[in-house]
């Protein structure tokens, strides 16, 4: 047992470091995952396909498209950990199922039509998987995808919901249901679409942070020729889990986010006054920032843990939601404290000059929300925890 | 001891619902207290004049500028907390706090000239007394008004934020200090200042709600006539805190307004699926809402006991901090639980189609933070609990 | 409306404290309702007689059982909140049902057998309801009473659990099920019982506290003659439920306890030390209490909503269960807390020397579960709650 | 980077669970760390020497002294972590630090006199730190130990407390003043005492678990000889820091602990009804009992972290804090929510006959708060965080 980062992957820092010091555009921020502005996707673009021709993204494709040989899993930590503690622009786009997707179930000439133009960022991908009356059980979707034998081409109705960068993606990945009388997992199939098919209409939502991070997608006899299916008919939900592991983890980011707020947070806490003195002199305040701090240790800790897992080649299906459920109520809790601190200027936003920190604190609290409800409600995770993790029978659902 | 509520009583309560079925304007409506839109304005006079004349507003003014002859405190309860349950449009204008220290202090000629357009909603008023400096002490200001003897005019110059309607009102109630020499609470004056006398600049702040129901207003060189200060120079600080009196203290409407929004949220929950089962079957649902029923009694009595102070004539320093930390609390986390119970939908607001009730919860849940830090936040109302409440030594401040 | 107490019933709060004063045995005092020491009734037994005498007891009787003439309900809560605040001794057993039900549905014979020893506290009563497996549901009761026609008798066999005083007790007040066959309100009678007949045996049970505040009573073919039975065979829920209305709410003396021991603990807080300096100066600290302070005028202000329940003669099935929760939730909290305060000191307990006020607040945090679970757990109050006071659908149980 | 254990520390797993399984004795046990019963003390001792003769105790010694050749930490990790998965008896005494002390700073005579017994188990220690006045500032101690020339010997007067095992004890480890005009760390000296010496009196404390776990040494005109000082005169406070480097940070076993609690805890759970349901089909239990899972999981990475810090040489001064505000927050919350599951039988204690599993709960839930406060209360580790975790300003403790 040896848990000393390497020579070189300490190197790997220092190189990420200076990379994002030279290449990162100037683009404007916000807190999360966030759309965009449309003006500065060309800026966006150039990072990314930076970011792949420098071997941080993209590192555990096949060699021949672009992987890196004997890419060890660390690397990929490091590269991701450094990124966020420098808080380098994200990458746009769900291009991470997508490539996994066509690399282990594309055919040979879908590969070679849209890997490529992934590395070069010339095409963007959205996912196209949730749908509003799903819920949380994605597999009960019910877009269609009907075979239209004479014209030897799918159709496509329906409608997705809570993607990102629809507006904005070349390509969708894409689940639809093809044969209605299979069970659930079983009839469903995956494709690739071109987001300018007629038929397709993206309408932005609008959310309380003020912005449009998410949009739904409206499919209304959309074409998709037979070439785009990736994998075999009926095979959509093997090739979308399988996929999933290109995905990254993504703790090591969060982690390295949730840590840079709490150190502005303690900034702010020096900066703020309660009665009369700084706020870190203030003995609830300095109570609050402990019991954070303590949080904070926690998912850090959790980090290496999945870190180790990894490396051990195994997978604690309750390890993922703890670290989500950490993150998203820890993100939380700091941006709402901060609120507290702040005082009446608390309530100010971005735009409005007398703003602290151009609303910085108050775009973390309610983008804060969205983290603890996206990709599972942290309710329903404590339920998945109950049942795997503690061996709980399984709730009574609708008996 | 009787707590009946008298016949009469009984009938002014039909008569209000009566009133304001018949009476109150469709104006748009949106959680707290907020600034209209400006072409509702003329709306909102005509609904302001009616009040007035129905003697549902000014009740408590001397008859002779249309108080009502042999008023009962309790009429006003019973008229408040009607008006709330029927969720009646609110007024426009700190006209409360001016009014009285116009009645109180001012001459016959300022009487004559402000009080009755007062009534008729012809001038709306604004209150001029929070500096961002000052804090939560709000005598510490530091605006100036400077007699001009060869002119014989006061300038005033300094900036004011945290004001409603300043936008939209004839006239604001300024605190000012005019003797720089005296002690601080000795060197105030009171003001009727024209909203539209140059100089004068309303800057509105943009606040997380969406909307900008809060504005600045910067003082430069602003002439002020002699015959417009309220009382002698100097006596400012008497003068706004005994007009306090005639500001409704507002917790029979407060708790009024979050009985309907826990009546909405059990409605939602019926709504909401948990697990497969309508949110009320769940056992952490039931138990969540039960709790904020406790809660919400315990503020109805509060109301109660409230109005009983004022029947006795007693004053409990108490009494409105702790109204007011139960009242925000309370509908703050109805609010974030209404957005838990909504899950993603909760994310969407106002003017997005797929958001619930219209984004109704999210703009509850935005401008349920302003309730907890406007008029004093409440970690500072529990500190003035602790004084003078539970007699603990005064906050060591600065020391 | 008038919120006004009387000059009558402030003559009758001095009258109170006067008798307490003169009266109130001098007996060794414990936190909440505690069986007393056993060589200390006799000196419990003269107390309550006087508090008979006196009509601060029993004054809702009727006249010819020496209840008060043209009494006045809010005489019961001067009385009520004067003695707990004087901090008088409790009265021992539970009388006060058994006294109701002989007064509603006793016979002649039994009313003159029983009543005036209850008066004179000759004879000592504990009630008989509560079993191991009915839990909160008090009507699934399984002991027997099963009339043996030959002998003219009824024998019961069974346990009752839960019971207080049940050892020191001359009477109990019993209910049994006596038609196995008939639904399970319908087959319950009511008996008086001689505790000391042959078959019963109390068991005390062992408790957090260090105490035996509790007991079992086990019946194994006790005796019980005919005539021993209140009411009708088969009337006995009737019985038991109609002759609550004799129990006093009891919430005035909560209210007056919980406030007791919040001063208490605001002394605590002035002695404790907290970085340096009195705990009363630390913000950590004040903001804690002041929270308290908040609760407990909740408390008090429902209290006087019960009275005014009563004046009126109305009855919400909340409020009892509302205040219960407000009450013991507060009640521990307070106690938890003031151990926080007192450190390692707080782990010590009566009998040491070292501890404070000789165990006192450990004692109040021991016995403070016993009041989130005893007379219904609290959340069960709040599953009440939520289908009486919210009218949400009744849980589904054992569904 | 490596984090497999090796094939030779799984044996070691193995090798632990035979010995535990064959040789642990069969003590009565409870909750914490508790003063054995004095009957008990002989096995004890016994299974102490066997820990050490296995080199499960003592492997950090030197050589010479029974320390094991090639010692590997990761071993004592391992071997930690199996006796407390095993639940094994725990040790008695506090010969950690005393012999760390002896090792560091102590002559070869004194090594050769107490080291051997100390491994053998012949002689227990206790160790002579905290005082009634320093609270949580150790080395304000004012026990003094004053140099009698003529007679060549030390004379100790003072009093310590919190002290464990001290009535069952051979030897203390203290610390007194030998220079009462030097600074506050300078002046203090370590001595050897032996615990039978004239003038030394154990008041054991009597505590709210019903038990006699800490207790009181009173110093009395104590003579102790010259040679029984460790290190030098006014060396103490570097010999007492030095040495608790040999004290085991214990959260591998504290770890180890709260997951048995859980995994009791969900056992308790599913025999418990809810509702008519098992408590483990109910939303409000599965949420409550998943959130613990969130903290335990927290807890068991930091378990690792801290070894890692071990095997890096590395050492966080807030690591141990953390971890054990984690831990003994968990614990409390988990033993009270085991208490909440139980009802009224929650406030039955071991002696019960109808108390569930004896009374474990009750036990585990009084000795939780000793947890909360022995060792630093958890306010105090935060305030502590603030400072050297979040670099915020000393607190102005006394300013």
């Amino acid at each position: 047992m040896d848990l000393q980062f390497s020579d070189d992957l300490q190197s790997l820092r220092e190189e990420v470091r200076s990379f994002v010091a030279e290449k990162a555009p100037g683009v404007s921020r916000k807190a999360g995952v966030r759309s965009p502005e449309t003006d500065e996707i060309p800026l966006y673009r150039q990072w990314m396909a930076d970011l792949f021709e420098a071997g941080y993204l993209g590192a555990n494709w096949p060699v021949e498209w672009g992987g890196r040989p004997n890419r060890d899993p660390l690397e990929d930590f490091v590269v991701e950990e450094e990124l966020a503690r420098m808080n380098a622009p994200p990458t746009v786009g769900q291009f991470g199922l997508a490539a996994g997707a066509l690399i282990d179930f594309g055919t040979p000439e879908q590969q070679a039509k849209y890997l490529p133009s992934i590395r070069s960022a010339e095409h963007l991908w959205c996912q196209l998987f949730s749908e509003p009356s799903a819920g949380s059980d994605l597999a009960s979707l019910s877009t269609r995808a009907t075979w239209m034998e004479d014209e030897q081409t799918w159709i496509v109705d329906g409608q997705k919901v809570w993607n990102t960068n629809a507006e904005v993606s070349e390509f969708g990945y894409l689940l639809a249901r093809t044969d209605p009388d299979a069970p659930k997992h079983g009839g469903i199939s995956a494709f690739v679409v071109d987001m300018k098919a007629p038929g397709i209409e993206v309408r932005p939502l609008r959310e309380m942070t003020g912005t449009t991070d998410f949009s739904e997608v409206f499919f209304n006899g959309v074409r998709v020729p037979a070439e785009n299916m990736i994998g075999q008919p009926g095979e959509g939900w093997k090739v979308a889990t399988q996929s999933l592991v290109y995905e990254r983890a993504g703790l090591a980011k969060n982690a390295a986010m949730v840590e840079r707020a709490l150190d502005d947070l303690v900034e702010l806490a020096k900066r703020s006054r309660r009665n009369g003195r700084p706020g870190t002199e203030d003995a609830a305040v300095r109570q609050e920032l402990a019991k954070f701090r303590v949080r904070l240790r926690a998912l850090g800790w959790g980090r290496y843990t999945t870190l180790t897992d990894t490396l051990r080649g195994e997978f604690h299906v309750e390890t993922a939601p703890i670290g989500k459920i950490q993150f998203s109520e820890l993100n939380l809790d700091i941006a709402a404290f901060a609120l507290e601190l702040l005082g009446p200027e608390g309530l100010l936003v971005q735009g409005d000059p007398a703003s602290e920190e151009a609303g910085r604190w108050q775009d973390e609290f309610l983008y804060a929300r969205a983290y603890t409800i996206a990709g599972g409600a942290n309710e329903i995770m404590r339920n998945m925890i109950s049942e795997r993790g503690l061996q709980m029978p399984r709730d009574p659902k609708g008996r």
